[in-house]
């Protein structure tokens, strides 16, 4: 959920920039003095990023924290390098090639890397026979082909580490078409050697599918977890019993406008909100609930008809507690029974006064 | 559900000739005089379509609507942009290239692109975080091809562009072969980023097969839940009451001239037709009951036996209720099951006068 | 779960045979006269297959049927084509070439062809999505090419069927390389190709999954389907009973020697044997059960204990019913339940006098 | 689970020592004396190997049962063909070629072998149908471009072995570029060819994808089942009752220092420990329960309060048994219920009298 924010923006503006400038300076025609001008601003950027960020942590007392930080290093990783290669001697092309480390800033940037990270460590063994499976092919690939093709082509099959260059780009599929079978043997394997790399090829997809697909569903299972953590009533229970009760909400995705409870009818549970907004049409001013609250608890505590009609005003996602589900929950947490009998005590008393004192951050029908 | 009818085919045809004589008239050998008279043919018949379109809307006192709409800057696209260039000075066989802007029109006719949108809409995370992926792996490969490669091949590796050039061909697994590393270290890296290439695409395929899988999912709910708004006695459930019944429907799908039920057998569920169509074996006349129709209600209401025999007459989806749940959800919503007892009173009573009566649009057993 | 036999495998010999000579025949250097004849005795084996068809469906009094079956002109289209090219003058080694339609008699040999029609079917609406993107970017990137190599490179992207070309190889990640973009452009526009390439192959194999995957859990439902459709006093069931009862059945996959119930304990399933065998180690000799059998029944009748071990002689799959849902279900089928009991009452009763009067085709405990 | 140790190290590092020295020996530049030295250094210690090994299992009296396994062979393999064939006079870098086979050790290193080995034997029937397919498209494209291309380019596409071998590289996306069509015709079957070749990539795909998340959730069932038969007084159930008893097992993932139970609060279910570790906070020392221990089934057996707060010590998972699913199945396994209330007793008065007494292999609550 981390926003680019505007200062972000101007960073990766700098960012691409410097990179581009970064191929030019090594075109040869191209070197231009204000080409390198550019990439020493760039530089001068990212240095000023870390004195900025110096400074700030110096400013709260934490300049050592910060210095210690991998972030302190990474940053510093896109600055140090070119000037030393440059005091080094090296020709400013080569050195400011070292700049391709700012890249490395687009990392941080993006959350998902994470995750991928998560599936490919979590399907690290299956990941890991696909790839014997595709050393195994491509070894004995190239001895094959080596022996077909090494007598009529030396300078492309005459050495095993030829034949394993040629076997690398066929198992692949890339096919550079530089070195190619020319023998009926040879290109019988080299047909086989492409058919399996469809196969491995499609092994190590499926896996990272499938990874991918329980992750999500992991993903799924901890926003609703993380919800039920947030309500304060439910603090207090354990992790079994956060867990249960994740497991007992059901997610319901309403368009705007739709009508959640109608007004005397029975309610049969309570919903938390996810995200989006409702509306109580209480009188004389309707309360809107914010992502966060709950609303719909009176039927679950004394069986009486719904107050007030609710209403979405926005794309919603709300988590539905039926009834029978939170008694047999409340059986097992009967504190909880009794924080959100108090709860609700509390809500129905102002909301019978003044529908408007009911509108805090968690207030509900 | 969007059908192709006779003027769209007829359109389709246009547009492929039209494509046709497109890529025929920038072909030097056969730039005839009757290519450019196709050319001129196509752009009329849209220039037609946009006009009919105007008339028909000016006729029904929308002509405003029409010429404001995307749907009319859309259709312009493909007829405004030739002429203008050809009154620009440009050489036909350059200006009929933006009737390659025709092609678009098939965007409207797909009703599964908006799925697609959706999906790589909700998978936009997952999906930057591999292109980011993409980047960096590129970006590296390039610097290290161009530190080992461009020495030996100046004119293929002596340039950072030149470089990115063979690493994005090779980290799509393109492998055009007209840059080739020659040397050891060179191609180790080389393989290296094959390998990156089909674990990126592995990624990139696992994402989009588990979005794809998801919205499969969540259509087929949605599925259901609109059958559920479409009969016409459970149009008073709030929103949640359809999500709950439609996590309580089971889906049947039936062969052509299934038993659904047997006359005389106990019931214990009803029925709703979700496609297809099934015949109520009743004297004299067998009724026909279509998608939409329901019918087995009388078991739910008082436990009678089945009073009919029912066959699909072709293959047939339905969506059952069991007994226990239709008590479970009309117990939270009494005046539902009200109007069913209405209902079936309603259907009893013209039933066994006259078979014919009870066949309306949702009549029912 | 078709076999190949005796007979097929001399097919397949055949056929593999007639396809390597037909291939040898276009050769110049090896035009040799016993590859025609091998041919020819190829084609003599083919029309023998017909010709035995034929005189076996005259035995039958067939005849009639089998020559208006798609099967026999399915046959006739590897037989008849070749020597009518002969015939008509054709060259041996053109007129041949029409042999290649003998591996269309491999189609018919492989029933999971069926399937992957079926899935293809399903999901054409979002495959045709796909294509059309394809298409859409194909053209576009063919006209964008077009217009920045043709000054360039006229011979390659001179015209807009030269520049498809290249579009459609490059998109498809194939890359011959015959065709290669060498201007800043249209390397840039190249890449964006390539790695729209992999985007729209990652949708199509995203769909083609989630086809596989729903149609993979429909097969294993009906493989239980089926298997209560084959349990004889289940016969009475309505469609809409077997649905449920499938439901309801849960499968256990044991491995050999499993004990699958224990002499004396309580019992709370019955078990369908769906492949396998297992012995009911019964006094004087324990009787072997087959698939299709089932056993157990006892403790859902009376809630007797179990009256002998149950073991398995081999890997089985069972489907077990648990007590609470045979019960649920014989209420609302009480003519299944009469008839159970009736069923048990006389296996009992065999059992108690000689345990090998049990041992029929669907005896049990 | 299998881990790689000291000696294994030492193992994999000579292999990789000699197949770089296999490589390097082929190449006639650096056929130096010490890379042959290096080679006879890795078969030495190959043959050590074996010799060790039988050394082993001569002294546990196994040497009969050695000699005849199949382990034996698969070392022998990469011993024995190298000196053979140098016997043979074949040259040392064509027989040093053989010391490719030592690669296959690595497959006994991957457990995961065994998975992708079931995954393909599971879902070969719709793998041979996609193999067919693509037999079908190879045949009819290389007949197709042989009649196409043949006239033009006789060299590439004059024979039909020439443009089969051409058909299998576009077919499979590969795309060398030594064989390219050139004529209309056959440019448009190409571009047919690629798209189905996407089209075969994708299926083959998908159905590996399938067959991946299936064993996946097989052997998740698979891994809570083992730990249902690893638990001592679990072990007298039978076949059924396991995999029932597997089935309402929840699996709860907890991070560190997540608090399991509460003392004092009311329990509704016992734990088994999948892995990790939890601490019983009970004075005056806690004690630490490991994978396979179990707690909590007080809760179970009288529905006295929690005695002890537990809280895990790392992540943990955790395998929760609710009491309406223990009662349940209790019921129909009374004699299970006896010993857990006898190991109950057992436990609970030492833990009164010292908490230390408790800690046992699976001591618990």
């Amino acid at each position: 959920m981390q926003r680019v924010g505007g200062s972000d923006r101007v960073k990766y503006a700098v960012l691409v920039i410097g990179l581009i400038a970064m191929a030019a300076v090594t075109v040869p025609g191209i070197r231009a003095p204000w080409i390198q001008g550019t990439l020493w601003a760039c530089l001068a950027f990212f240095a000023g990023e870390i004195a900025l960020k110096a400074w700030q942590s110096h400013r709260s007392g934490q300049a050592r924290a910060y210095l210690g930080s991998p972030g302190f290093w990474w940053d510093a990783l896109g600055v140090v390098p070119v000037p030393l290669a440059l005091a080094a001697g090296l020709p400013p092309e080569k050195a400011w090639l070292l700049g391709s480390l700012w890249i490395l800033k687009l990392a941080t940037a993006v959350p998902g890397l994470a995750l991928l990270g998560r599936i490919i460590r979590l399907e690290a063994r299956p990941l890991a026979s696909v790839f014997v499976i595709f050393l195994i092919v491509l070894l004995l690939a190239g001895v094959v082909e080596h022996l077909a093709e090494g007598p009529g082509q030396p300078e492309k099959f005459g050495t095993l580490p030829l034949a394993l260059w040629w076997a690398v780009t066929t198992l692949t599929t890339t096919g550079y078409g530089d070195a190619v079978p020319e023998t009926l043997l040879g290109r019988a394997i080299a047909g086989l050697v492409m058919i399996s790399g469809l196969g491995v090829f499609g092994l190590w997809t499926g896996i990272l599918a499938t990874g991918f697909a329980n992750e999500h569903r992991r993903r799924e299972f901890i926003r609703t977890y993380e919800l039920v953590t947030r309500v304060p009533f439910l603090r207090t229970l354990d992790a079994a019993g956060v867990i249960e009760l994740t497991r007992m909400l059901r997610r319901q995705d309403l368009a705007e406008r739709s009508v959640v409870v109608r007004r005397g009818r029975a309610g049969d549970c309570m919903f938390f909100i996810a995200s989006g907004e409702v509306e109580v049409q209480v009188e004389p001013t309707p309360i809107r609930l914010a992502a966060g609250s709950f609303f719909g608890e009176f039927a679950l505590l004394d069986g009486s008809p719904r107050t007030a009609t609710v209403v979405t005003t926005r794309p919603t996602t709300l988590l539905a507690l039926d009834v029978t589900d939170f008694h047999a929950f409340t059986a097992q947490h009967p504190d909880l029974a009794r924080e959100l009998a108090a709860e609700a005590a509390r809500r129905r008393s102002p909301v019978k006064d003044d529908g408007h004192s009911a509108g805090g951050a968690d207030a509900a029908q």
